[in-house]
């Protein structure tokens, strides 16, 4: 018979032992990421308004800003502490992963695919989200490729996510909404906005190519 | 008390039924894989010579043909076949992947990230690889960022592939030899090319941008 753990995850016969229950409420874990992300693109908004550069080139450094700390910090923590289900202290980043993991248990259960895109998210790409800030900032002939390198980063891991997910039953959510405001709605954004970014580095990209295709034949021509 | 399977594989106590033992050599195998593999190279390189390219991008043609077709065939085959070891007929694809299973049980035992991995691969790269080739010959705009995409993906695949193997405990292998031959010498060389094209892609995208940019401030100053 398989004893029933005192925690709220699905499935029912997760090992973790010694959890200890979350001490935030939901609002205030959602409150606290919202504020502090709110105050950091409001910086950068501000910061960026000084340099001589598009409102889509500020708007993407509040991205980059954004989903870069996120990786860093909350993803970081995630990676290199296993046992943050066991934290009794009430520190915000334990938290939020016992939060999270209501919908998505295998952060809890430690699912050697979510901990390898999450290392990689956090270890790799995390800090060159922050250098793709500098990179826009200073005009760097690099700043596109960098970018697209780190939004196809960030579709293959959210892929890797989903799939593997489905691929071992897609039964790790405590209920419905769960389901839906944190496997979904937490992770929808990393299919949405690096696609757009991707396209877009894609474009600007081949139009550089093709205007020094064009020099080259020119040149061959006279 | 686990029993004991009638597979070579390891973990000993893999479960596949119906298993059914290979009945080609690892010499058969190989050589198949090789003879076709160095028929389709030479086959792309004779061909490319007709056009007016590098012989690196001769050599790329080459490269991405090669693993495209190994994408979409091998690896293609393995994702849409769960029961590859059951096989009774000396089918060459399960096969490939019964003997390949001794240097990754993984795969016998179809666990869900290298499934997913080999699925984005076979589905997404190869065909991708494919367009690579084509992109090279008629000397497309987008041929850079499309090597450069495919090869990222190659990267992070094969990372995830060895980081969840460690994760996981990284006891898949039959013995040392198969470790070393098939779970690392015959994924290695898709870390390696993979960082060359990317880096080489990376320097010819920012070469063409650093030009736009110059042109761009010509215009300003004019």
């Amino acid at each position: 018979m398989m004893a029933m753990e005192a925690h709220p995850y699905v499935p029912r016969d997760l090992h973790l032992p010694d959890y200890a229950p979350c001490f935030l409420s939901m609002s205030n874990i959602v409150s606290v990421f919202a504020f502090s992300s709110l105050l950091l693109v409001t910086l950068i908004w501000i910061v960026s308004g000084r340099l001589k550069i598009s409102k889509v080139d500020r708007v993407l450094m509040c991205w980059w800003a954004f989903t870069g700390l996120t990786h860093i910090i909350l993803e970081g923590y995630f990676v290199f502490s296993p046992e943050f289900f066991k934290d009794k202290t009430g520190f915000y980043l334990a938290e939020v992963w016992k939060e999270y993991s209501k919908g998505d248990s295998r952060y809890a259960g430690r699912d050697a695919g979510v901990v390898t895109v999450e290392g990689i998210t956090s270890v790799l790409e995390g800090p060159a989200c922050l250098l793709a800030v500098y990179a826009i900032s200073a005009g760097k002939s690099y700043s596109y490729i960098l970018q697209f390198a780190i939004s196809l980063g960030q579709l293959y891991g959210t892929i890797v996510y989903y799939i593997t997910a489905i691929l071992e039953g897609d039964n790790f959510s405590t209920n419905t909404f769960y389901y839906y405001a944190y496997y979904i709605g937490a992770n929808v954004s990393w299919l949405v906005i690096p696609s757009i970014i991707a396209i877009r580095c894609w474009r600007k990209i081949c139009a550089a190519l093709r205007v020094q295709g064009g020099q080259t034949k020119k040149a061959k021509v006279r």
